[in-house]
């Protein structure tokens, strides 16, 4: 098995990726917050794929989550995230301390308007320009070739691609599919949270999902199968909607005719915990 | 004399850096709004100094400008900047359409609140939001080692330092100091704008500077030496002062008792024309 190389500075990541690049490599970079599941290790694998080699960052940003979020409680398993990633072939795990990120005075920050308004944006108004921020900021320390990001947090990647668009990084960014459990749940990090009992209840969000793949493909309408979904979701029981709906995937603007690329979006709580899922809506 | 290479489409700047690059050469980036003085032709001098290959942009950058400014009426004699840049040695002129830089759709942006938000930003609000936003999207169009700004331009030096550092930019910046003409007024694009008559009535600014830098060598509190140039601006006929103050050199706040970086900055209106300077006031 490869040496894995783990470093927690910018400057001992630089030196890393200067040695890299002098090598000629293609460098990708799996960019997460941490407690690695699944999902996470089939970037990995587009990213071995698609390049020579490839780092991990592991950082939980604390300018993503609110001030009532759970960034205190997120679950933090360093050792293991490790061992995953050396088992998965990894070359370097880049964990810096919340201090080397952002330390004293830091102000700027990057937005994208619009876009970062809508769905989780308004639950979760500051969430996305914690996004950019980090992701333009481990971009610049990483210095990657192509970065991979999860289906399951759609408008994050999207985001994130206006945002390399619109500043010219010099990044080519890679949406890989959600991975699900064999019951269809969405693989997440936050799923730890969920008792016994929230688990089989969060089986309502990829279920209300498919239905909305079925009924569309059955010919329903997208108005039709958007009430359907959202009622479907208000009639289970232990499940707080916050959002249901379908959207243009280009825009995230909510549509009631059919176009080319359509998503399908939910945001619920299933007790304390917050959960998304998405599933792209084949068209007819 | 070397050729020099004019290009206007990013993928052709990309493929020349990408060439340059591969011959190990340092990369110097002097941005500019084009209407070339020898302000700009000083900071070419820098950066061939510095690095081995010298990239000038020519952008007149239309998001850094308020509704009611001069983007219309800014100069732009690009060939004459162009033989500016031949017989200054620039190895690259790259020169986008407004189009090329901002596709349409193109929302993103770059802010440093606070800093963006004093003196100049008072009076232009949106203007460091659109210049933070371009230096960064021309940094990674030109992925330049080194960058070289002029000191007349005090806070955006100082808010693209800033934005630097916090977004992780690999990018060192160097701030050269501001060319004056052989009467002292500050060597500006702008300058074109002014009428003889008004010509020397912006001699006021620079006038007011270098007063206000005797007065605190001969030991005159802060606040005495703010007033005092503050007065002196008031009494020329044809000067509307926006502000004259005496700032932290470093975090721009107003000071009444010394700091180790200290500079006093004019802004003011002489005609039509909006004129800004500075000068750092020695420690006593």
């Amino acid at each position: 098995m490869a040496e894995l190389l783990c470093v927690q500075t910018v400057e001992q990541l630089r030196e890393q990726i200067s040695a890299v690049r002098k090598r000629g490599l293609r460098i990708g970079c799996v960019p997460t917050m941490g407690a690695l599941h699944a999902g996470h290790l089939s970037l990995v694998e587009a990213a071995k794929r698609e390049t020579d080699f490839v780092i991990v960052t592991v950082f939980v940003n604390p300018t993503q989550f609110g001030p009532n979020e759970d960034f205190t409680r997120y679950p933090r398993p360093l050792e293991k995230d490790v061992n995953l990633c050396r088992q998965a072939g990894v070359d370097l795990v880049f964990h810096p301390e919340v201090e080397t990120v952002y330390p004293a005075g830091s102000a700027t920050y990057v937005e994208v308007p619009g876009l970062s308004a809508v769905l989780e944006g308004v639950y979760r108004p500051t969430h996305f320009r914690g996004v950019t921020t980090i992701v333009l900021k481990l971009f610049n320390m990483v210095l990657p070739d192509v970065a991979f990001f999860g289906a399951k947090d759609f408008q994050q990647q999207l985001l994130i691609r206006h945002m390399v668009h619109d500043l010219n990084v010099p990044v080519e960014i890679r949406t890989c599919p959600t991975l699900r459990e064999p019951d269809g749940l969405a693989m997440s990090s936050r799923n730890v949270y969920l008792s016994p009992d929230e688990r089989q209840t969060a089986l309502a969000l990829s279920r209300a999902l498919k239905r909305a793949c079925e009924e569309s493909a059955a010919g329903r309408s997208l108005a039709e199968v958007r009430h359907s979904m959202q009622q479907f979701l208000a009639q289970q029981p232990g499940v707080k909607l916050d959002y249901a709906t379908i959207v243009d995937a280009t825009t995230l603007r909510e549509i009631d005719e059919p176009v080319p690329q359509m998503v399908a979006l939910i945001a619920a709580r299933v007790g304390t915990t917050r959960l998304i899922d998405n599933m792209l809506i084949p068209p007819a």
